[in-house]
C-alpha cells in the first residue's frame, strides 16, 4: 500500500481538484467520503477507482482485502481533502456514472434547476425510496457530484439512474410515449389529491425560488399544487417532491 | 440611533453569547438574521427587542421608522455575529416565545429527539403549511432557537405554537381526550395510506437514526410506516413527516 504524508504531493493536489465541478467533469471522476457511502459504492466495484485511508483509521477488514488500490495518508492530507464534520477516515475516488435514457421505464422525476445540493440529494434519496425509475437533472440544476448532494442522497446516487439532460426534449418524448407529465406550480394547478395514483407518470419539480419555468409548465398534461393550510409561504422543494411522489405512485 | 464599532463592546459580547443554547435559555432571548425572518418577527412586535443593523446596509424604510431600539454596527461587529453565508446586514434580538398547551386543538405533531437543526426547522415549516395546530418538542430534541433551526423554519417559528415538553404525559392526555395518536416506525406498523384522513389526530415522529423510542411507540393507538419501494434504507425524517402530515390531514 502506498503512503503519502505531504499535502504538496501531486496525487493529493489531483484529489483536491475533484472538489471543483469543472475538474470533476474534465476527469470524469468524483470523491465520496464516509463508510456508508463507500460501502454502497463498492457494490458497483467498477466505479471505485481508489481508496484514500487516514493512517490509523479503524475500518472493516474487507476494505483492505479487495483489489482496489489504496493509499494511506497523513492527518494533514486527510484534513485537506475531508468535507465532513466528523470524518470517518476513508474516502474514495469514483468514476462518474454513465446512464442511458430508457424510454420504456414508467416513473420519471424531472428536476428543473434545483439549486441547493442538500435539497437535490434529499430528492434523489426520496425518489429511490418511492421507487421512481429515473431522475433527470435539467439545465441549471446543481451538480450531482457536489459532496453535499452526494451525502444527502445517502447512497441513493448509486441506486437509480440520474441523468443530466435538457427537459424540453424529454417532455416531448414522454408525451409521444403517452406518459402523463405532471408539472408542479402554486398557480393554475389542481389539488394533487385529485389525481389518482398510477403505475406510469412523470413528475416535474422546480427551482427553490422560482418553481418550474413557465416554458416547461406550458408543456405538461396537468399541473398540480399542494395546498398551504397555515401561514407558511411555501414548502421546501424536497418536502413537496416527496408528497407528490408518494401520492402519485401506486 | 446608537453606534458600535468595536467587537470588544460589552453589548456585542452579550449578543454573541446568544449563539449558545445555555445563554439563550438564561436570557430568554434569541437572535434572528435576514430580512424575511425579521419581517415575520415584526408582525409580533412585542417579541422583537432590538435591531442590529450593519452600517450602510440597504433596508426597507420601515425598519427605521418604528419604535424598536436600533444599533448601527461596524462590519467587524456584524461579521462576528452573522451566521449567514450571504448576510443581509440586519439581525434582531427577540424574546423567546411562551406558549401554553391547549388540549382543545385538533392536529398535533410530536417530535421525539430529532437532532438535526435543519430537519427540525423544515418539519416546523411543513407543520405550519399542513395546518397543524401545535408542535411539541420532546426531550432530546435540538434547540428550537438554534440559528439553523430558525432559518429552516422560514418564519414558521412565529406562526404556530412550538412547545418543549416531555412526550409521555402529553400522549397520556391526548388519549384521555380521545385524540388518536399515530406513531411512526419501520417495524410493526401499518401502511400509512390505510388510515383515512381526519380532522383530529396526533402524529409522533422520531430521531434520525433510532426513530421514535420504543417506550413512546408502545403508548400510541397505531403505528404507521411508509413503504420503501426502491433500494434506499430510509427516508429523511423531514420528508417522512411531510408525507404523513399531508396524508393524515383532511
Amino acid at each position: 500500500m502506498k503512503r503519502i504524508a505531504s499535502t504538496k504531493n501531486e496525487r493529493v493536489k489531483e484529489w483536491k481538484k475533484l472538489q471543483s465541478r469543472k475538474k470533476r467533469e474534465e476527469r470524469g471522476l468524483f470523491l465520496i467520503e464516509g463508510l456508508h457511502l463507500i460501502e454502497e459504492a463498492l457494490k458497483y466495484k467498477s466505479i471505485v477507482q481508489e481508496l484514500i485511508v487516514l493512517d490509523g483509521a479503524k475500518l472493516p477488514n474487507h476494505f483492505f482485502e479487495g483489489t482496489i488500490p489504496t493509499t494511506i495518508v497523513s492527518k494533514e492530507v486527510f484534513s485537506l481533502l475531508s468535507e465532513m464534520d466528523s470524518p470517518q477516515g476513508v474516502m474514495a475516488v469514483c468514476k462518474q456514472l454513465r446512464w442511458e435514457i430508457d424510454l420504456n421505464v414508467k416513473k420519471w422525476l424531472l428536476i428543473d434547476a434545483v439549486q441547493d445540493p442538500g435539497n437535490l440529494g434529499t430528492i434523489i434519496r426520496t425518489a429511490d425510496a418511492a421507487g421512481m425509475d429515473v431522475v433527470i437533472l435539467g439545465d441549471g440544476t446543481v451538480d450531482l457530484y457536489n459532496s453535499k448532494t452526494i451525502r444527502a442522497t445517502q447512497g441513493s446516487i448509486f441506486h437509480l439512474p440520474v441523468i443530466n439532460s435538457s427537459l424540453k426534449p424529454i417532455i416531448s418524448k414522454l408525451k409521444e410515449e403517452k406518459i402523463p407529465v405532471f408539472g408542479t406550480s402554486t398557480k393554475n394547478a389542481v389539488f394533487y389529491k385529485e389525481i389518482p395514483p398510477s403505475e406510469t407518470f412523470a413528475l416535474l419539480v422546480g427551482n427553490e425560488g422560482n418553481g418550474v419555468s413557465k416554458e416547461l409548465l406550458d408543456m405538461t398534461d396537468q399541473n398540480l399544487h399542494i395546498p398551504i393550510y397555515g401561514k407558511a409561504e411555501s414548502l421546501n422543494v424536497a418536502v413537496a417532491s416527496a408528497i407528490f411522489m408518494y401520492h402519485l405512485r401506486k
